[in-house]
């Protein structure tokens, strides 16, 4: 429970869930839920579905919608769930974030528009808040999306300012994405007083997110290394604290060497025994079988496993 | 008509046509339509409605599609049309490419996806020959969008070759807004002859685009001075060829002190006087009434006029 706030604010480890597809390229409902609820029984407090890693961008606004109500349906609480819904356009993001609103959602991580570069922060700002503001729901919880080195669109901490300070119920923290820890310890320093929950967004911060106030990690990790991450979040007072988030690192650093959406997805048909798992959608591209065993390999070396993962 | 296809092609002077918008950030077919018309009737030769001047991804799929239907109603030719159709989800493209064809339109213009940055020729390739299987019409005429300024995703010549080597009588040529002449230069040089149709992505190009035996320009501009532009596309031949350019260089320049999609959009507004023409989307931005006045006082300094138009 945040202060001052009435719905129960979202904390911990949230994974943004890569979605899989059918090899003719269609959205895969059926390992899509299974996924989650794995991830919700080994260490997830939430599922940031339909975020960068969830190919989320690659997927028509009709293709979330069914997609996020397949979840609920199939008894994945939507009270754990932050759906991406910030779309370059204007109307798709209001549809995409009322829906969620609609499902019962804990909230909504929302990027700025991004197809237009070097837009003012007056513009940014303009297209947050006519979003809220055409959501009209007090139920609503923005999640801002900070991540330059793909949107290239930043969210500025004037803009951060200003939406806060006029919709403070409603704007309740940020996905930093940037990976630079100076700005992941200024946003806690500067707005973390005022009910603004922030994650850094990669499993490598958590340890100093944390100790600087933050809320958790919304992190790709957390798609195939939950458990570890969720150990640190709860633990991260712990003598061994620093040495859990070392291994946590070496995971990630695993990961890293290949593109990492392919990377999880290799790692995920790999260790349920479940080759399509492997598919993304155009434009990016599968690994190797070579890069994939090099993956794996290393994975090994690690002692890394994802206990319980199956294909059915 | 282009040599060894059996439609008839676009050349010459295309706009990437503005978006109206009523105050509530509707997108308006009246003043669209009318606008398409004046346009038609004032030089250009095709219209690449949904492009990126045309706050295109600022739009919803349907709102797209609703518009385009809108003018085909109202009597603009389809075969005068090239409407933007390249979205970051495949299965946006697919629909909305599918449409423009099933409406007759010319040819479509294709952004490659643009969320993921950095991914390969291969992942670029799939989704551009994605999108053409699954359309699967031999009416279908693509124009590759090449514009790394704002998509930050270029369309290389290695996939410009592959896509040619496969889709010849679909790949129908390119709208090069690099910005760098050497590109165009080379785009002209290398696939020309095979029937590729390399337009210019400003006007500022124009002449020397057609010296290099290009097809003509795509251009914001056009949405203003099409006359003058299309005077140059007719006569680039003539002895005052290059005077006729830099008079045209000289609008463009100053449109291009300020945001270009707000200047054009003030420009409308202040000959058609009707000021609602100032309107857009976020993240955008309309000039600030002393810009407005800036640019409507430097264009009169140059005698610019836009014969015909109006509110009605």
């Amino acid at each position: 429970m945040s202060q001052g706030n009435p719905a129960p604010r979202l904390r911990g480890v949230l994974a943004p869930v890569v979605t899989p597809f059918t090899p003719d390229l269609a959205p895969d409902a059926r390992r899509f839920v299974r996924h989650c609820k794995w991830l919700l029984a080994n260490g997830c407090a939430g599922l940031a579905v339909f975020g960068t890693n969830s190919e989320a961008n690659s997927l028509s606004a009709e293709e979330r919608m069914v997609l996020l109500e397949e979840l609920v349906q199939a008894g994945v609480p939507a009270a754990r769930l932050m759906p991406g819904t910030g779309c370059c356009a204007l109307t798709d993001s209001v549809r995409l974030s009322a829906h969620a609103v609609a499902l019962g959602c804990a909230g909504v991580l929302m990027l700025p528009p991004f197809y237009y570069k070097g837009v003012s922060d007056e513009g940014v700002y303009r297209a947050f808040a006519e979003t809220i503001e055409r959501v009209g729901d007090a139920r609503l919880a923005v999640y801002l999306y900070h991540i330059p080195p793909v949107s290239q669109v930043p969210v500025s901490f004037a803009v951060i300012e200003r939406l806060l300070d006029r919709y403070p119920g409603t704007v309740a923290g940020i996905k930093d994405s940037s990976g630079d820890w100076a700005n992941t310890q200024a946003l806690n320093e500067r707005f973390g007083k005022r009910g603004f929950d922030v994650f850094a967004g990669s499993e490598t911060f958590l340890l100093r997110n944390l100790r600087a106030g933050g809320a958790g990690c919304i992190t790709a990790g957390a798609n195939v290394n939950p458990a570890a991450i969720d150990r640190l979040y709860r633990t991260w007072q712990a003598p061994d604290a620093d040495a859990q988030q070392q291994a946590i690192d070496a995971v990630r650093a695993a990961l890293q060497k290949f593109p990492m959406i392919a990377a999880l997805k290799a790692t995920i048909a790999h260790h349920a025994r479940d080759p399509e798992w492997r598919t993304v959608r155009p434009p990016l591209v599968e690994l190797t079988p070579a890069e994939d065993a090099a993956l794996a390999a290393s994975l090994a070396a690690l002692g890394f496993a994802m206990p319980g993962i199956a294909a059915d």
